[in-house]
């Protein structure tokens, strides 16, 4: 009988997972503050997000164990007569399970979650540099008919 | 004396100029459906969109006409240590004013909105067919650093 990956809402005990597998990533390694305690932005954001009806940080449960992350925000727009869109961030899935096709099922599943909030459209950005993560999304059907742009702050 | 721009939160009285302005452009007028009365989905969304803290739809002023608009989203990510993304759309300015440096300004005080709720970054997407868009972003200092991907569902 073949395991079952089950999704969920991510709760305060899967945080530490979640910061670990953000940091295990050729551009997250870069960026992310992995360590014990976990710094305390991790937990603000968690909050922030916990108490958002409009965002959801979803996790992919195998055997019990904490294997993917992604995080959903669906926001009400004037544009396109009115019409809410779900934008996906952060996926991430553990390196022990990649090209299992785990991906896949995740984003499968947000396209359904997006769905069933009545969205028209999911969105997501990708870095240029992901090549394989393109290639990915583009199997799943999405369409590169946008440039991503971002403007960083310098912060402390 | 020059005339003053003024930037503040739509109201519902602004909504029948805001969804004017976005029909009239290329892509808006083969997705907008801008007749009288308003269709409700507009205003639904407009309310949803008051109604969430984390949602602004800001209106450019000059002379008491409205002669832009454009939306912010705040977001709390995990990623990035915990921080906060501002995301721009549905950005629009009146025909009679194009070329005349506004929509530098409504991005430049976006872009300080975005510093008020202490983003780390601001981003946005734009149609890799609006080619003046992506220069305008460019010279702005955003960085098209991102593939901006799109799964539209058919909806009746």
């Amino acid at each position: 009988m073949e395991n079952e990956l089950l999704f969920r809402q991510a709760e305060a005990r899967d945080l530490d997972k979640i910061v670990k597998m953000l940091a295990d990533d050729p551009l997250g390694k870069t960026r992310e503050n992995y360590r014990h305690p976990l710094p305390k932005q991790y937990i603000k954001a968690f909050e922030a997000i916990q108490s958002d009806p409009n965002n959801e940080l979803m996790v992919a449960v195998l055997e019990g164990d904490i294997i993917g992350v992604l995080q959903i925000t669906f926001t009400p727009y004037i544009t396109h007569q009115g019409g809410w869109r779900a934008t996906i961030e952060g996926v991430r899935t553990d390196e022990s399970v990649r090209g299992k096709g785990i991906g896949t099922k995740m984003i499968t599943w947000a396209i359904e979650r997006a769905k069933t909030r009545n969205c028209h459209l999911v969105q997501l950005t990708t870095d240029k540099s992901r090549t394989d993560a393109l290639r990915f999304y583009e199997n799943l059907g999405f369409k590169a008919t946008h440039e991503g742009l971002k403007l960083k702050f310098n912060r402390c």
